[in-house]
């Protein structure tokens, strides 16, 4: 059962529900980056033996949740919820990864946040006694959302240095009510913030004051303090959005610099001339589930807030004038 | 607390959520039709003194969730969730009427089964302890829609007597642990069917054996027979989809004829030359929280199944060529 003060944003779990199992897939260019030891499966390229960039993302998406109720060791029947969703319009890699699953969908739409929206939706589900295994899943792909979003990739545009590469990937996680470290112990839900950022060449900008918002909701509620978690990570801001999100803490005289660090960052390395970082349904994704979930299986990290970003724009609401709205969510990961 | 068999898709809640308040605001097309004296506001025309079409939807969704908020009598800072999508391209009716709204915003997309996976998400959110009010809402409009899916208004094309007209309005519900009726008591979460077919302007033939699977195991979980309703009522499949749901329900040894209807069939009287009936994210939606709920608080029903249906497909996935993946997710809402 869960315990919410009324007016609060955050949930504190009172059964953590557990992440079982996770399983991660990367593109070409994100498995030469420094993380690729920690993937489970890395792309030779985009197509993915699919006809469309599309079908393939939809298929890493498909596979990663295979993969992840595979090493959970639970029978796929036993599964109760596909809870996912994606960048793509009226989410088509979840939707038709669904339809391939056969398990009941829920699908949501958070942008970058997705897959923070996911896991805190999901440990609900488990937590409120409405499954005991479930899936959680998102993705992204640099082609087709480079196609749906911006240009066609074949103009080859020259990209600004403030823009991000979305990655190709997707990430699953197993939910469960077992005893099982790690547990989902808090989840934080973002408010809407849109502070008049207009350049979708600069979703960190845009997406940090929201990152913001919700980790100081998230410390008030949580009655918590910044050294009570061994890492905060934000997820597609790069180095832009990471710089504003320290400077803005600071000035609320909250310093979370020695223990911070932003998923879009770390997914690849300067050499890859990638611009500011990755973002993308897939990188809060893959860094979370890949890379955090095994060092805190190694306990490394015990307690980490993992704090996923998203730009709610679409193409229609950029040529319409309107500006970009954001939201952050947080969930907290610890080894009990 | 909720009860749920594993393997079972339906949730029961031990403690059904109310449904306190709805608002319901439409178009003048529904204006005109037999349910226009159930709607809290008409709009006398499809711009809602907005600049452009998807802004008019927005504002739509905005007002149905203050005004059904208003009516609920609770103060908004105590409202916990906004629970909404809707079918525009990275949900924006949803995420800009967040915006505004200032409520902690979880984004999802059922297409037009959105207004069903809302109240049901909503009511284990509520049922579980996570909240004691949030508003759920979705929305969608006739000219917003068709220029997205189909063609540009301006064309003037003709369609075939199997489409449906995309309805414009709102809807909106409050959901709250307080003891009123009527109650969310069920909620059976669907698996996307797709039986194969491709034409994108016959979405009834397409959503029926969703609609199908979703209603049997409903009856089988919840061990309940159509005799137990009072009325079953589907969410936009229309008139050709309704007579295929009531054939391949009788083909399995249900008959629901007796009891069951379509919001699509309902919103618009045969007069208005709407070809097939109503769909969008907003029939399921106007038709429940407007006339459904006033008619149960009358007393006139006390145990409906709603069954919101939806399409998931996108223009790129049929260019490429897929066949249409559907689903339905049913709530059970009863006067106990």
């Amino acid at each position: 059962m869960a315990l919410k003060k009324l007016g609060n944003q955050t949930v504190k779990f009172q059964n953590p529900p557990s992440i079982i199992a996770t399983a991660s897939i990367v593109g070409p260019v994100e498995g030469q980056g420094p993380l690729k030891d920690y993937f489970d499966l890395i792309l030779s390229d985009f197509n993915f033996q699919e006809k469309t960039w599309e079908k393939a993302e939809k298929r890493m998406l498909k596979e990663a949740a295979e993969m992840a109720i595979k090493k959970s060791g639970v029978p796929g029947n036993q599964i109760e919820y596909f809870v996912a969703g994606d960048l793509l319009n009226q989410i088509i890699s979840a939707s038709f990864a669904a339809r391939e699953l056969g398990i009941p969908f829920l699908g949501i739409y958070g942008a970058c946040s997705t897959m923070a929206e996911g896991l805190g939706l999901g440990a609900m589900l488990v937590d409120g006694g409405y499954a005991d295994y479930l899936v959680v899943g998102t993705s992204s792909h640099f082609c087709s959302a480079e196609r749906q979003y911006r240009f066609p990739l074949e103009l080859g545009n020259q990209r600004p240095p403030t823009a991000q590469r979305t990655v190709t990937g997707a990430g699953a996680a197993v939910i469960s009510s077992k005893n099982q470290n790690p547990r989902i112990t808090y989840m934080t839900t973002g408010k809407v913030i849109d502070m008049g950022e207009v350049n979708p060449n600069d979703m960190g900008t845009a997406m940090a004051p929201a990152a913001v918002d919700t980790i100081v909701k998230h410390l008030e509620d949580s009655n918590r303090s910044p050294e009570d978690y061994d890492l905060i990570i934000t997820g597609d801001l790069a180095s832009v959005g990471k710089d504003i999100v320290e400077r803005l803490l600071k000035e609320k005289g909250i310093d979370i610099s020695d223990r911070y660090t932003d998923c879009g960052l770390l997914i690849y390395s300067p050499q890859q001339d990638v611009h500011a970082g990755g973002s993308g349904c897939a990188c809060a994704a893959v860094v979370t589930l890949g890379y955090l979930f095994k060092e805190m299986q190694k306990g490394r990290y015990n307690r980490i807030l993992v704090v996923a970003t998203g730009a709610l724009l679409s193409t229609t609401s950029v040529q319409q004038g309107e500006t970009i709205p954001c939201i952050a969510h947080a969930v907290a990961l610890e080894n009990l």
